[in-house]
Protein backbone atom coordinates (compact mmCIF):
# COMPACT_ATOMS: atom_id res chain seq x y z
CA UNK A 1 0.00 0.00 0.00
CA UNK A 2 1.32 3.53 -0.93
CA UNK A 3 -1.55 5.65 1.40
CA UNK A 4 -0.57 7.01 4.34
CA UNK A 5 -3.47 8.58 7.24
CA UNK A 6 -3.48 9.09 10.42
CA UNK A 7 -5.44 5.71 11.41
CA UNK A 8 -3.05 2.51 11.62
CA UNK A 9 -3.51 0.47 8.98
CA UNK A 10 -6.31 -1.92 9.81
CA UNK A 11 -7.13 -5.38 8.27
CA UNK A 12 -10.54 -7.44 9.47
CA UNK A 13 -9.93 -5.10 12.80
CA UNK A 14 -6.56 -5.96 13.46
CA UNK A 15 -3.35 -2.97 13.36
CA UNK A 16 -0.99 -4.83 10.60
CA UNK A 17 1.71 -3.78 11.99
CA UNK A 18 1.51 -5.09 15.40
CA UNK A 19 0.43 -8.16 13.88
CA UNK A 20 3.14 -8.41 11.75
CA UNK A 21 5.63 -7.31 14.33
CA UNK A 22 4.13 -9.99 16.91
CA UNK A 23 4.96 -12.51 14.45
CA UNK A 24 8.46 -11.57 13.66
CA UNK A 25 8.96 -11.65 17.01
CA UNK A 26 7.59 -14.88 18.17
CA UNK A 27 9.32 -16.14 15.06
CA UNK A 28 12.52 -15.01 16.39
CA UNK A 29 12.51 -16.20 19.64
CA UNK A 30 9.55 -19.04 20.13
CA UNK A 31 10.00 -19.05 24.12
CA UNK A 32 7.92 -15.84 23.96
CA UNK A 33 5.22 -17.70 22.40
CA UNK A 34 4.60 -19.28 25.94
CA UNK A 35 1.62 -18.82 27.89
CA UNK A 36 -0.23 -19.20 30.96
CA UNK A 37 -3.44 -18.42 31.31
CA UNK A 38 -5.13 -17.85 34.77
CA UNK A 39 -8.74 -17.65 36.42
CA UNK A 40 -9.83 -17.89 40.16
CA UNK A 41 -13.54 -18.52 41.59
CA UNK A 42 -15.46 -18.54 44.78
CA UNK A 43 -18.27 -20.82 45.29
CA UNK A 44 -21.25 -18.16 46.55
CA UNK A 45 -23.93 -20.54 46.75
CA UNK A 46 -25.56 -23.61 45.26
CA UNK A 47 -24.91 -23.45 41.64
CA UNK A 48 -23.46 -19.72 41.58
CA UNK A 49 -19.93 -19.02 41.69
CA UNK A 50 -17.90 -16.16 40.11
CA UNK A 51 -14.65 -16.09 38.32
CA UNK A 52 -12.08 -13.14 37.73
CA UNK A 53 -9.65 -12.76 35.35
CA UNK A 54 -6.47 -10.03 35.18
CA UNK A 55 -2.89 -11.51 35.35
CA UNK A 56 -1.68 -13.77 32.65
CA UNK A 57 1.92 -14.60 32.03
CA UNK A 58 2.99 -14.25 28.01
CA UNK A 59 5.16 -12.77 25.45
CA UNK A 60 8.27 -13.37 28.14
CA UNK A 61 6.70 -11.76 30.87
CA UNK A 62 3.96 -11.03 33.40
CA UNK A 63 1.04 -8.78 31.92
CA UNK A 64 0.32 -5.69 33.71
CA UNK A 65 -1.90 -4.26 31.20
CA UNK A 66 -4.93 -5.01 32.87
CA UNK A 67 -5.91 -2.48 35.50
CA UNK A 68 -9.14 -4.01 36.81
CA UNK A 69 -10.22 -7.65 36.93
CA UNK A 70 -12.81 -9.20 34.32
CA UNK A 71 -15.54 -10.48 36.37
CA UNK A 72 -18.01 -13.60 35.04
CA UNK A 73 -20.60 -15.20 37.20
CA UNK A 74 -21.91 -19.00 36.70
CA UNK A 75 -25.40 -20.00 37.37
CA UNK A 76 -27.77 -22.55 36.41
CA UNK A 77 -31.41 -22.68 35.09
CA UNK A 78 -34.36 -23.71 37.41
CA UNK A 79 -34.87 -27.14 35.72
CA UNK A 80 -30.87 -27.58 37.22
CA UNK A 81 -31.76 -25.96 40.36
CA UNK A 82 -30.85 -22.38 39.69
CA UNK A 83 -32.12 -19.13 39.42
CA UNK A 84 -30.73 -18.12 35.79
CA UNK A 85 -28.34 -16.37 38.14
CA UNK A 86 -26.06 -16.52 34.90
CA UNK A 87 -25.58 -18.94 31.77
CA UNK A 88 -23.64 -22.10 32.98
CA UNK A 89 -20.36 -24.20 32.93
CA UNK A 90 -21.22 -25.64 29.79
CA UNK A 91 -22.23 -23.03 28.03
CA UNK A 92 -19.30 -20.82 28.34
CA UNK A 93 -17.77 -23.41 27.12
CA UNK A 94 -19.71 -22.86 24.07
CA UNK A 95 -19.36 -19.46 24.38
CA UNK A 96 -15.33 -19.99 24.45
CA UNK A 97 -14.88 -22.53 21.99
CA UNK A 98 -17.69 -19.93 19.48
CA UNK A 99 -14.84 -17.18 20.03
CA UNK A 100 -11.63 -18.84 19.62
CA UNK A 101 -12.50 -20.34 16.07
CA UNK A 102 -14.10 -16.91 15.07
CA UNK A 103 -10.85 -15.16 16.27
CA UNK A 104 -8.69 -17.59 14.85
CA UNK A 105 -10.68 -17.60 11.35
CA UNK A 106 -10.53 -13.63 11.43
CA UNK A 107 -6.94 -13.72 12.08
CA UNK A 108 -5.92 -16.61 9.51
CA UNK A 109 -8.68 -14.91 6.92
CA UNK A 110 -5.84 -11.35 7.48
CA UNK A 111 -2.67 -13.30 7.25
CA UNK A 112 -3.72 -14.62 3.63
CA UNK A 113 -5.44 -11.41 2.30
CA UNK A 114 -9.17 -12.25 2.93
CA UNK A 115 -10.98 -9.34 3.96
CA UNK A 116 -13.77 -10.52 6.48
CA UNK A 117 -17.46 -8.65 5.67
CA UNK A 118 -19.41 -10.66 8.39
CA UNK A 119 -18.62 -13.91 10.63
CA UNK A 120 -21.76 -15.06 12.61
CA UNK A 121 -22.27 -18.81 14.18
CA UNK A 122 -24.45 -21.19 16.17
CA UNK A 123 -22.86 -23.84 18.21
CA UNK A 124 -24.76 -26.78 19.32
CA UNK A 125 -23.59 -29.56 22.34
CA UNK A 126 -25.09 -32.84 23.22
CA UNK A 127 -24.80 -33.81 26.56
CA UNK A 128 -26.59 -36.31 28.74
CA UNK A 129 -26.58 -35.19 32.16
CA UNK A 130 -26.57 -39.41 33.36
CA UNK A 131 -23.27 -38.82 33.84
CA UNK A 132 -22.63 -36.14 35.40
CA UNK A 133 -24.86 -37.43 38.55
CA UNK A 134 -23.41 -41.23 37.90
CA UNK A 135 -26.67 -42.53 36.98
CA UNK A 136 -24.84 -45.13 34.01
CA UNK A 137 -21.28 -45.70 34.29
CA UNK A 138 -21.26 -46.23 30.88
CA UNK A 139 -22.48 -42.77 29.57
CA UNK A 140 -19.85 -39.96 28.96
CA UNK A 141 -19.77 -37.70 31.24
CA UNK A 142 -18.87 -34.31 29.16
CA UNK A 143 -20.41 -33.60 25.87
CA UNK A 144 -20.94 -36.27 23.12
CA UNK A 145 -20.52 -34.15 19.98
CA UNK A 146 -20.43 -30.49 19.47
CA UNK A 147 -21.57 -28.35 16.36
CA UNK A 148 -20.70 -25.27 14.89
CA UNK A 149 -22.55 -23.93 12.20
CA UNK A 150 -20.89 -20.44 10.89
CA UNK A 151 -22.08 -18.00 7.84
CA UNK A 152 -18.93 -16.21 6.78
CA UNK A 153 -19.63 -12.69 4.26
CA UNK A 154 -15.93 -12.57 2.60
CA UNK A 155 -14.13 -11.15 -0.82
CA UNK A 156 -13.06 -14.68 -1.69
CA UNK A 157 -14.15 -18.26 -3.30
CA UNK A 158 -16.42 -20.49 -1.70
CA UNK A 159 -13.49 -22.90 -2.17
CA UNK A 160 -10.88 -20.44 -0.27
CA UNK A 161 -13.65 -20.09 2.78
CA UNK A 162 -13.82 -24.05 3.31
CA UNK A 163 -9.90 -24.48 3.13
CA UNK A 164 -9.67 -21.81 5.88
CA UNK A 165 -12.44 -23.08 8.23
CA UNK A 166 -10.55 -26.48 7.93
CA UNK A 167 -7.39 -24.93 9.03
CA UNK A 168 -8.89 -23.26 11.93
CA UNK A 169 -10.77 -26.73 12.56
CA UNK A 170 -6.63 -27.60 13.43
CA UNK A 171 -5.52 -24.43 15.09
CA UNK A 172 -8.33 -22.80 17.16
CA UNK A 173 -6.63 -23.53 20.79
CA UNK A 174 -10.30 -24.17 22.04
CA UNK A 175 -11.44 -26.01 19.75
CA UNK A 176 -8.13 -28.21 20.06
CA UNK A 177 -8.36 -28.49 23.78
CA UNK A 178 -11.80 -30.10 23.11
CA UNK A 179 -10.68 -32.54 20.42
CA UNK A 180 -7.84 -33.56 21.84
CA UNK A 181 -7.80 -35.57 25.25
CA UNK A 182 -6.11 -32.43 27.61
CA UNK A 183 -4.93 -33.72 31.16
CA UNK A 184 -6.81 -31.36 34.17
CA UNK A 185 -5.07 -31.91 37.39
CA UNK A 186 -6.90 -31.05 40.27
CA UNK A 187 -5.53 -30.71 44.05
CA UNK A 188 -6.86 -29.75 47.14
CA UNK A 189 -4.87 -27.10 48.99
CA UNK A 190 -4.05 -28.49 52.63
CA UNK A 191 -4.87 -26.70 55.49
CA UNK A 192 -1.15 -25.18 56.95
CA UNK B 1 -35.17 -33.66 59.47
CA UNK B 2 -38.72 -32.92 61.60
CA UNK B 3 -38.27 -29.17 62.10
CA UNK B 4 -40.52 -27.23 59.07
CA UNK B 5 -39.93 -23.42 58.38
CA UNK B 6 -41.61 -21.28 55.83
CA UNK B 7 -38.46 -21.01 53.71
CA UNK B 8 -37.22 -24.27 51.72
CA UNK B 9 -34.65 -26.64 53.37
CA UNK B 10 -31.84 -26.16 51.44
CA UNK B 11 -28.32 -27.74 51.25
CA UNK B 12 -25.25 -26.55 50.39
CA UNK B 13 -27.64 -23.57 48.79
CA UNK B 14 -29.29 -26.36 46.74
CA UNK B 15 -33.54 -26.66 47.60
CA UNK B 16 -33.30 -30.07 48.78
CA UNK B 17 -36.44 -31.01 47.54
CA UNK B 18 -36.32 -29.66 43.91
CA UNK B 19 -32.86 -32.01 44.19
CA UNK B 20 -34.48 -35.30 45.14
CA UNK B 21 -37.56 -34.74 42.80
CA UNK B 22 -34.86 -34.32 39.93
CA UNK B 23 -32.78 -37.42 40.42
CA UNK B 24 -36.25 -39.10 40.75
CA UNK B 25 -37.89 -37.77 37.70
CA UNK B 26 -34.06 -38.93 35.39
CA UNK B 27 -33.92 -42.17 37.67
CA UNK B 28 -37.42 -43.08 36.10
CA UNK B 29 -36.82 -41.63 32.64
CA UNK B 30 -33.74 -41.93 31.66
CA UNK B 31 -34.26 -39.85 28.33
CA UNK B 32 -34.64 -36.85 30.74
CA UNK B 33 -31.13 -36.38 31.39
CA UNK B 34 -30.66 -35.76 27.50
CA UNK B 35 -29.98 -31.95 27.12
CA UNK B 36 -29.13 -29.63 24.32
CA UNK B 37 -26.69 -26.33 25.15
CA UNK B 38 -26.44 -23.62 22.27
CA UNK B 39 -24.19 -19.98 21.81
CA UNK B 40 -25.17 -17.93 19.07
CA UNK B 41 -21.68 -15.68 18.12
CA UNK B 42 -21.28 -12.57 16.75
CA UNK B 43 -18.04 -10.86 15.05
CA UNK B 44 -17.16 -7.39 16.14
CA UNK B 45 -13.88 -6.74 14.53
CA UNK B 46 -10.40 -7.94 14.89
CA UNK B 47 -10.46 -9.86 17.82
CA UNK B 48 -13.90 -8.91 19.38
CA UNK B 49 -16.86 -10.48 19.25
CA UNK B 50 -19.72 -11.74 21.39
CA UNK B 51 -22.08 -14.97 22.30
CA UNK B 52 -25.80 -14.27 23.43
CA UNK B 53 -26.99 -17.72 25.05
CA UNK B 54 -31.03 -18.58 26.16
CA UNK B 55 -32.65 -21.29 25.21
CA UNK B 56 -31.44 -24.88 25.49
CA UNK B 57 -33.60 -28.67 25.64
CA UNK B 58 -33.44 -30.29 28.33
CA UNK B 59 -35.41 -32.32 30.43
CA UNK B 60 -37.63 -33.35 27.84
CA UNK B 61 -38.91 -29.99 26.55
CA UNK B 62 -37.39 -26.81 25.28
CA UNK B 63 -36.58 -24.37 27.66
CA UNK B 64 -38.11 -21.31 28.32
CA UNK B 65 -37.36 -19.90 31.59
CA UNK B 66 -35.03 -17.29 30.35
CA UNK B 67 -36.66 -14.14 29.08
CA UNK B 68 -33.65 -12.19 28.24
CA UNK B 69 -30.29 -14.01 26.66
CA UNK B 70 -26.85 -13.52 28.55
CA UNK B 71 -24.67 -11.97 26.28
CA UNK B 72 -20.44 -12.20 26.81
CA UNK B 73 -17.92 -10.48 24.82
CA UNK B 74 -14.55 -12.09 23.86
CA UNK B 75 -12.05 -9.91 23.57
CA UNK B 76 -8.02 -9.79 23.76
CA UNK B 77 -5.10 -8.25 25.83
CA UNK B 78 -2.74 -5.64 23.50
CA UNK B 79 0.12 -8.23 23.12
CA UNK B 80 -2.06 -10.54 21.59
CA UNK B 81 -4.00 -7.32 19.27
CA UNK B 82 -6.92 -6.65 21.13
CA UNK B 83 -7.32 -3.77 23.43
CA UNK B 84 -8.74 -5.99 26.46
CA UNK B 85 -12.22 -5.33 25.27
CA UNK B 86 -13.01 -8.72 27.73
CA UNK B 87 -11.36 -12.02 28.61
CA UNK B 88 -10.30 -13.53 26.04
CA UNK B 89 -11.54 -17.28 24.88
CA UNK B 90 -8.82 -19.51 26.07
CA UNK B 91 -9.64 -17.65 29.51
CA UNK B 92 -13.13 -18.12 29.00
CA UNK B 93 -12.01 -22.39 29.01
CA UNK B 94 -10.88 -21.53 32.62
CA UNK B 95 -14.10 -19.92 33.78
CA UNK B 96 -16.06 -22.83 32.41
CA UNK B 97 -13.86 -25.43 34.12
CA UNK B 98 -13.78 -23.68 37.35
CA UNK B 99 -17.52 -23.43 37.30
CA UNK B 100 -18.23 -26.77 36.45
CA UNK B 101 -16.01 -28.52 38.98
CA UNK B 102 -17.16 -26.05 41.66
CA UNK B 103 -20.93 -26.99 41.17
CA UNK B 104 -19.91 -30.56 40.48
CA UNK B 105 -18.35 -30.43 44.09
CA UNK B 106 -20.72 -28.71 46.02
CA UNK B 107 -23.59 -30.87 44.31
CA UNK B 108 -21.97 -34.04 45.14
CA UNK B 109 -21.35 -33.03 48.39
CA UNK B 110 -24.95 -32.22 49.07
CA UNK B 111 -25.86 -35.94 47.75
CA UNK B 112 -23.09 -37.19 50.32
CA UNK B 113 -24.37 -35.38 53.53
CA UNK B 114 -21.28 -32.96 53.22
CA UNK B 115 -21.82 -29.17 54.20
CA UNK B 116 -19.55 -27.10 52.63
CA UNK B 117 -18.37 -23.88 53.93
CA UNK B 118 -16.56 -21.95 51.40
CA UNK B 119 -14.31 -23.08 48.03
CA UNK B 120 -12.12 -21.10 46.48
CA UNK B 121 -10.18 -22.02 43.70
CA UNK B 122 -7.08 -21.08 40.54
CA UNK B 123 -7.10 -22.18 37.54
CA UNK B 124 -4.12 -22.16 35.64
CA UNK B 125 -3.31 -23.60 31.74
CA UNK B 126 -0.18 -23.90 29.87
CA UNK B 127 -0.51 -22.78 25.88
CA UNK B 128 1.99 -22.29 23.44
CA UNK B 129 0.78 -20.01 21.31
CA UNK B 130 3.31 -21.68 17.65
CA UNK B 131 0.28 -23.94 17.33
CA UNK B 132 -2.05 -20.80 16.65
CA UNK B 133 0.06 -19.49 14.47
CA UNK B 134 1.42 -22.66 12.81
CA UNK B 135 5.07 -21.75 13.70
CA UNK B 136 5.86 -25.07 14.33
CA UNK B 137 3.47 -28.13 13.30
CA UNK B 138 5.10 -30.20 16.31
CA UNK B 139 3.59 -27.72 19.15
CA UNK B 140 -0.03 -28.78 20.39
CA UNK B 141 -1.95 -25.95 19.24
CA UNK B 142 -4.15 -26.19 22.33
CA UNK B 143 -3.90 -26.67 26.42
CA UNK B 144 -0.52 -28.72 27.26
CA UNK B 145 -2.17 -29.33 31.01
CA UNK B 146 -4.67 -27.45 32.64
CA UNK B 147 -4.13 -27.21 36.93
CA UNK B 148 -6.76 -26.58 39.27
CA UNK B 149 -6.24 -25.75 42.51
CA UNK B 150 -8.71 -25.83 45.12
CA UNK B 151 -9.46 -24.71 48.92
CA UNK B 152 -12.23 -26.05 50.28
CA UNK B 153 -13.67 -25.74 53.87
CA UNK B 154 -15.82 -28.08 54.95
CA UNK B 155 -18.03 -30.39 58.25
CA UNK B 156 -16.04 -33.67 56.96
CA UNK B 157 -12.68 -35.69 57.20
CA UNK B 158 -9.36 -34.60 54.55
CA UNK B 159 -9.98 -37.94 53.52
CA UNK B 160 -13.63 -37.80 52.34
CA UNK B 161 -12.90 -34.30 50.57
CA UNK B 162 -9.65 -36.13 48.69
CA UNK B 163 -12.37 -39.07 48.07
CA UNK B 164 -14.95 -36.20 46.74
CA UNK B 165 -12.28 -34.38 44.31
CA UNK B 166 -10.90 -37.87 42.93
CA UNK B 167 -15.13 -38.26 41.91
CA UNK B 168 -15.55 -34.86 40.82
CA UNK B 169 -12.48 -35.08 38.38
CA UNK B 170 -14.53 -38.00 36.76
CA UNK B 171 -17.80 -36.59 36.80
CA UNK B 172 -17.61 -32.30 35.88
CA UNK B 173 -18.94 -32.81 32.07
CA UNK B 174 -16.30 -29.51 31.39
CA UNK B 175 -13.63 -31.12 32.59
CA UNK B 176 -14.47 -34.86 31.37
CA UNK B 177 -15.12 -32.81 27.74
CA UNK B 178 -11.32 -31.49 28.30
CA UNK B 179 -9.70 -34.65 29.29
CA UNK B 180 -11.62 -36.90 26.51
CA UNK B 181 -11.40 -36.29 23.09
CA UNK B 182 -14.46 -34.70 21.57
CA UNK B 183 -15.40 -34.42 18.13
CA UNK B 184 -15.89 -30.53 17.41
CA UNK B 185 -18.24 -30.64 13.81
CA UNK B 186 -17.17 -27.13 11.52
CA UNK B 187 -19.60 -26.62 9.11
CA UNK B 188 -19.70 -23.35 6.93
CA UNK B 189 -23.76 -22.37 5.69
CA UNK B 190 -23.95 -21.97 2.37
CA UNK B 191 -25.74 -19.09 0.92
CA UNK B 192 -29.22 -19.72 -0.32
Amino acid sequence: MTTQTAEPQRFNGFEVKAMKQTIDALTQDRTLARFEFRAANEWLGGGMNRSTIQGFFGAGAEDRSRTLPFAYTSGEPPVLLGSNESANPGEFLLHALAGCVTTTTVLHAAARGITIRSMTSVVVGDIDLQGLLALDPAVPVGYRQITMKVDIKADCSDAELDELLEFVHGHSPVCDTIRRPVPVVLERLKAA
